[in-house]
């Protein structure tokens, strides 16, 4: 059973505590819990394999496709069709429907949400409560209730989680991670396939950002290696007007790129938004669609949606007041306690004292701030899992800009000593990147092994059989039962893995941009840097996690915004550096060469909110595809349409 | 014939020129050029009345409701439904769309668009060329080809234009433009029924924008009268962000409104913009729906609309560079010029002399550049009429700009003097306004009366007859025959009337605002002269004027975007009036005072771009509205439309 017949598409596992014994007999087993979970999932018509591996009992769990096909149905899941308009899917309809560009009928996600919606949706239709057993004590399954989620909360099912297709997998390690010919490149539609949209878009933008950054990097090394004599004081500012437009065109075509990725996938995600009001439109208890029609119903409504929109805002200022507040009374103090104490500090020892101290206390810091922001945006209405995801973005954010940056800006303005300013960045961005890399690689690693060697080693001790010694982990399952998954390190259950490697890049971005002036050649270090974190996340991905549940998102969200803020900040720091660095005696005054920083500042500005007016986000032939087959939809069955409409309306009446 | 049933619904006149004499007999009329028109109007279905006036003769026409809504089918009309769906018309089945505000089927665009349709679609639909006489001429009317346009070209047909409906503008004028009690309420929907949406959208902007005025020019006058003791010297500033956040909550409430109207309406906009697509989509070829499907046409596509895409972007820029180069090269230092002669001038005989010159010259230059712009605008692949629009309206602010501000800047700048910079905005903003004022409502009234002169004066010599005596103009036709219409000044058939208003609302809103440091009480006269304004357009359009060719757009478009730059331009331009206020020696010393004042202008450049952010532009009530009625009509006849898309799918293969 083991190793065998694994190919064969088990894609999701429900792991089980393993049972003390097997000797109470047949008749036992008719009530026991498990026993009654395969039967109905198989009564479901899903492929169960069950085996008891060395940590735990698991059931592999496949469905052949008619069986998602209903799901889906059930779902009400919608899906682009060939005349570019979503519809709930239809089993017997599936020729109508868009394929993926691999030629599978679902996507990873929908395929997944089929899978939850199968198991949960094993409810008692019965008119009695059931009784179940497990172990020795007695489990209720009450009627109407899902027959997983209260296995779950009896603690009878342990686990449920995607499973690695080993295949595609290694091909995967193979062509990706392992690939180390080709730098930047990567087969995001693959990886689409395989994580789902929103890992592909993460690697897509990370593959892009690196690709961009060889240009800023590469005039950041001129600056340093290449002498322009007389013409030396232009260097630094012609590299912050270069490297401002860098990031600025850079967004506005990764824009484009993004929803030319999204037509690719047959992503709608405007229609996403949509599903998400239309669900949240149900709450204003919304009764009939023919009787209270466009305008009667309005009136009353309007105020209340009114009401409950402006309470939303008032509430959502509030709590962004709450973080402002506690960023700036709190955290910079502190921030700025420990940068002069750093520097007024002349002992070697006490300083590493001083910043091992610091280091502990920002760890405790920045945990209670991320709980303090996820209770926050409890009390918001956020509208759907995004909204209240990109909110919790915005304030975890603003805690680790205060926390990168705010050293940085005390040396660069108080003591402007560039020479130092320059070290500590090089120092921060190595030790800091090298250091995550190396947590965000050794931990899953570290905690994998600790796992497996304490299921071994509780397993001898435990049956004292001859078998135990040389008890090993035979099979995949158990080993990805073991591995961590891929979690956010605040807001598990908003944010998955990616949070951290979206953060870790914005703060990077924010790094380099904004003290750019103070040291070109940083860009090196980051391209560096982004060419190791490609093939160290795919390995992560890949070789150290379980499959991480697929997630519907297929933008950047919210880190989009927080990269556009970094560009305007940069904008001013970089005015500032160059200020200072002209200004060595702290003269202060704004003669030509001030002057025309300033001048320079407000162009760039101008330039950044400007641009997006003449590059329009989305590629037109992406925009013409999607219009066109939705206009053409339109035309094709408008008639039929109105004439149900009519029909409908008479019986209405 | 006169005066007569004038009232039953004649809402478009055809003028022709009155024949000669009624002398050649019957059979001479059968192939007659207007005989014909009339006789071919009837067979359309039309309701034709013909009569003589003094100055020509007029057909005037009207439509049952049965023949509009089959013209509308025709031209497959898209039209909003009752389950938020907007497709294409059927006359059959017309209880499925929404009406509107006022109970009527078509708004006046849609009617519009119908007659139109109507007129201009009467083709010769025989095998042969039909020969038509017109007074002595032969006119060939070719097969295939619009009657109306032949005789349009041939000078047949004089003008075509929509007829005021006496009831309503009766009562328009009563209610709105002679209503003095309440000063900025407006009957918008009554105004949007009778004159379509763009005037109705121009009318609620200036409504609101003059009802938030109140609160700066309370503010400004504040300023002036109370005296602040010690505070004096924190007035200034607080009036600067009072005044940028005011201007920033506007125009992202004014988006709001703009919405809800969107909504009262039942007009979709973003689906305007998509019609457009589709119809562009159309000349790239696009044969069959079915035989290439999503994917299969795309790679031939994609790259040949990216090429376009990319020139188009690039004959922009290049256009817009001209535009600019044009602009500071030739227009900056003819202003500057003027304002430096000006000041030097110490005779005030010479200095009006100067300014009689100036303004001759600027109402070349301003021609000559408006011409520009259109021939510009023509080698631009704009996508549909409104983004031509658009062009012209940045480039022609551009220049207006220019020739507005430069001089007062001038005085900011280079002489410092507050006081003389004071009475330089009061003379401009009055003398500008008061003129613009006289201008606007005179002009129309002495074309009026000079047209009217001429045709009675041209009347009396050519006919000679007793009866001309005590000829007079009778009838209303005639009237507004001779009414001018209501145009732009520049690009007359891209733009209307509104064009020259918006202008005008933009300029005064780009001097008060970035000026606003200089002399606070500027906001009370552009509350006065706004007040008067409203009344004085609604007078313009309900009595001097012919009743307007209604257009679709719904937005204020173009100077939305013109707004925001001035707010933006404004919040840099009073940051430097402050500095020039406060450092009147001129040593332009960075102290607390100046740095405070670049914080706060950075601060208020953040606020500006970030505050969209936090208030939606679309008020929660709308979207839910728009977004459960789109996905109810989806839901209700998914099942429908997929099993259409799947027959038509068989079919195909």
């Amino acid at each position: 059973m083991n190793g065998m017949g694994e190919e064969t598409g088990f894609e999701v596992v429900i792991v089980v505590p393993k049972r003390r014994r097997k000797e109470e007999g047949d008749e036992m087993e008719k009530n026991d819990c498990v026993e009654f979970l395969v039967r109905e999932l198989k009564k479901a018509g899903l492929i169960v394999e069950r085996f008891r591996g060395v940590p735990a009992e698991f059931l592999k769990v496949a469905a052949p496709m008619i069986i998602l096909g209903h799901a889906a149905a059930e779902l009400q899941l919608k899906k682009l069709t060939y005349i570019g308009m979503e519809l709930q899917f239809e089993w017997d309809m599936v020729e109508a429907f868009v394929r993926q560009p691999d030629g599978s009928l679902f996507s990873w996600y929908e395929r997944y949400s089929c899978f939850r919606h199968l198991l949960y949706g094993i409810v008692n239709k019965t008119d009695s409560n059931i009784a179940l057993k497990y172990d020795d004590k007695e489990v209720n399954y009450e009627k109407n209730k899902s027959l997983l989620k209260m296995l779950e909360i009896e603690g009878v099912v342990k686990q449920v989680f995607p499973l690695h297709d080993e295949a595609r997998r290694k091909q995967l390690l193979r062509k990706w991670a392992l690939n180390w010919l080709d730098f930047t490149w990567q087969p995001i539609d693959e990886i689409y396939s395989y994580f789902g949209s929103k890992i592909a878009t993460y690697f897509s933008f990370l593959g892009m950002y690196t690709r961009w950054l060889f240009f800023p990097a590469a005039f950041g090394l001129a600056t340093q290696l290449v002498d322009f004599g007389r013409m030396q004081f232009l260097v630094l500012p012609s590299f912050f007007v270069f490297v401002i437009s860098w990031a600025v065109f850079f967004f506005q075509f990764w824009k484009r790129k993004n929803s030319a990725l999204l037509a690719r996938w047959g992503i709608n995600y405007s229609l996403h938004d949509c599903k998400e009001m239309a669900s949240d439109a149900n709450e204003f208890n919304y009764v009939d669609p023919v009787k209270n029609k466009f305008y009667s119903s309005r009136p009353i409504e309007k105020t209340s949606i009114q009401a409950d929109e402006w309470c939303g805002i008032l509430r959502k200022v509030k709590n962004n007041a709450i973080v402002v507040f506690g960023i700036i009374c709190l955290q910079l103090p502190f921030e700025l306690a420990y940068a002069h104490l750093y520097n007024i500090t002349q002992i070697e020892v006490l300083r590493y004292l001083l910043t091992a101290a610091y280091l502990i206390a920002i760890q405790y810091y920045t945990r209670i701030g991320g709980k303090v922001a996820v209770s926050l945006i409890k009390c918001e209405n956020n509208q759907g899992e995004d909204s209240s995801a990109a909110s919790l973005v915005y304030k975890v954010f603003g805690l680790y800009f205060m926390q990168s940056y705010i050293g940085l800006f005390y040396h660069a303005v108080v003591y402007r000593n560039i020479a130092s300013l320059r070290k500590l960045l090089i120092q921060r961005l190595i030790v800091s990147q090298v250091l995550e890399n190396l947590i965000e690689n050794s931990i899953p690693y570290v905690t994998y092994n600790y796992k497996k060697y304490m299921a071994l080693h509780k397993k001898k001790y435990d049956v004292g059989s001859p078998m135990a010694k040389n008890v090993c982990l035979s099979t995949r399952v158990e080993k990805e039962y073991l591995k961590p998954s891929y979690s956010a390190s605040i807001g598990a259950n908003l944010e998955d893995g990616l949070f951290d490697d979206y953060l870790e890049l914005a703060l990077q971005f924010g790094m380099i941009m904004m003290f750019a002036c103070a040291f070109p050649p940083i860009f090196c270090f980051a391209t560096l840097n982004n060419l190791t974190e490609i093939r160290a996340d795919a390995l992560k991905l890949l070789a150290m996690l379980r499959r991480p549940v697929p997630r519907a998102s297929a933008t950047i969200g919210a880190w989009l915004n927080i990269f556009q803020f970094l560009i305007v900040m940069a904008i001013c720091t970089n005015s500032l550096l160059l200020i200072c660095l002209y200004d060595q005696e702290g003269k202060w005054r704004i003669e030509p060469g001030l002057a025309a920083i300033l001048l320079i500042e407000h162009i760039l500005l101008f330039v950044k909110f400007g641009f997006s007016h003449f590059v329009p986000e989305e590629p037109a032939w992406v925009r013409v595809n999607r219009l066109r087959n939705g206009a053409q939809a339109r035309d094709l069955y408008s008639k039929q349409l109105l004439r149900s409409i009519t029909k409908f309306e008479h019986k209405g009446d």
